[in-house]
């Protein structure tokens, strides 16, 4: 399989008719963009590599940067490869200021995704052993954080994080309209009441992005299990920050992403 | 139906055996949470009301602000009703400078939907009349953008957009890792290329949050359909920037969140 900018592959194990089978799957690649406008960093966006042109332009137009094609005096991606930068400068009258700042962050010429997560890394706790799931019963959490989701029940618009406990015990679930905020209120419950090292699972309901990984180690919680597919950076994220990482929790399969020795029987 | 904080109900009209009927749907509600760091405000982040402190202490732990519970000194939320607001004192020694700026805005004692809504309509073009389209029509640009997804179909890791012409043609389409990305990018090649006011639809592959209609509504769009569920905040933008908004548009079933006189036959 050959990787492009946009993907690339890894080897992972799939459970295929209740038997860990080892293959190769392929990951979508999420890369920060830095977007200069005026030549002022305005924004950094995590976005899959390929049409940074066409997405810088209409990231400003979204934010009221720009009204039309004629207020771009130019656009133009860094010329350094793999650079991830993009700078705008605008023409015309009555442009608003760039009053609205995403994310300031020191850099030279772009970034890259290996350097957000050294960044990253530095201020990770060490993680706990933590204890091993059998693959049977990582199936039965992801049956318990569907049972658990009431508003997608009604409203098909939340997504859903729940903790649960080395012996399998659910310790705090929440539900929200972003993923990023379900599990920090998740967190946030057992980080309040004391309990947060008794969390040794997450369960996500939705797709697993960097972010979610390093929520999940920031918070000392050694395994992440979700329903959906993860990136290529949560995966890259997840070894070395020695975070287990299961994705596609469905009916009767999963992929285990990285291991660490805590799914049981796998080697 | 009783309407909570976290949800909320409104009359739709919904395809059912090939008819549009009239029903009432429960919407997830998505308002802003602003929170105050050190008296500093930290971030504005888009979340489902409920749970706000454990959510303010779980985003400060993931973001690196604090490293447990003893470095919490006071956190609390304004004490006016749907303020929108949490105030989190830290204390403790070698505590990470407050260098990452999310969202700066202009505020009092909290924010509202309902005003992040007046500030969105103040920066916003006339939408134009745009075409009618019929039922049909809708559910067969779901099919184009699902058969367009060639990376969901290797990674499960994508969100996809794109824009469609009166006459039903495809004019641009992206994937990517993030659901605004994937819309900004469509827009952003038309609007690069001088096409963006052929535009008629915009079909989307994930979820509608208001952020959805506000970069439809800034590129001209008049239609917005998407394949899962809108919030509140997105029906209600929709409503008053002249969006016509279409949610869960699977194989045989759509449902009308906001007309607009853009669906033929529905009246």
């Amino acid at each position: 399989m050959t990787a492009s900018r946009e993907t690339t592959s890894a080897g992972v194990w799939r459970l295929i008719d209740g038997e860990l089978r080892c293959e190769e799957a392929v990951l979508i690649v999420e890369e920060p963009l830095e977007i200069i406008v005026d030549g002022e960093q305005y924004a950094v966006v995590m976005r899959t590599p390929g049409d940074d042109l066409p997405l810088a332009a209409g990231f400003c137009l979204a934010e009221g940067l720009i009204d039309s094609r004629d207020n771009l005096g130019s656009i133009q991606a860094c010329e350094l490869e793999d650079a991830n930068q993009v700078s705008v400068v605008r023409t015309g009258d009555n442009l608003p200021p760039l009053r609205r700042v995403r994310l300031a962050i020191a850099s030279s010429c772009g970034l890259c995704g290996r350097d957000m997560v050294d960044d990253i890394m530095k201020r990770l706790p060490e993680m706990r052993a933590g204890s091993p799931v059998a693959v049977a019963d990582i199936l039965a959490l992801g049956r318990r954080l569907q049972e658990a989701q009431r508003h997608f029940r009604t409203t098909g618009g939340t997504h859903a994080a729940a903790l649960f406990g080395s012996g399998g015990e659910m310790l705090s679930v929440a539900e929200d309209v972003g993923r990023h905020n379900a599990l920090d209120k998740a967190i946030g419950r057992l980080l309040l009441s004391g309990q947060l090292s008794e969390a040794n699972v997450a369960a996500l309901s939705g797709r697993c992005s960097f972010e979610m990984v390093q929520k999940a180690a920031r918070a000392g919680i050694p395994i992440v299990a979700s329903v959906s597919a993860p990136t290529y950076m949560a995966v890259d994220l997840a070894a070395r920050a020695r975070v287990t990482l299961i994705g596609f929790v469905r009916r009767e399969t999963l992929t285990v992403y990285v291991d660490h020795g805590r799914v049981a029987g796998l080697r």
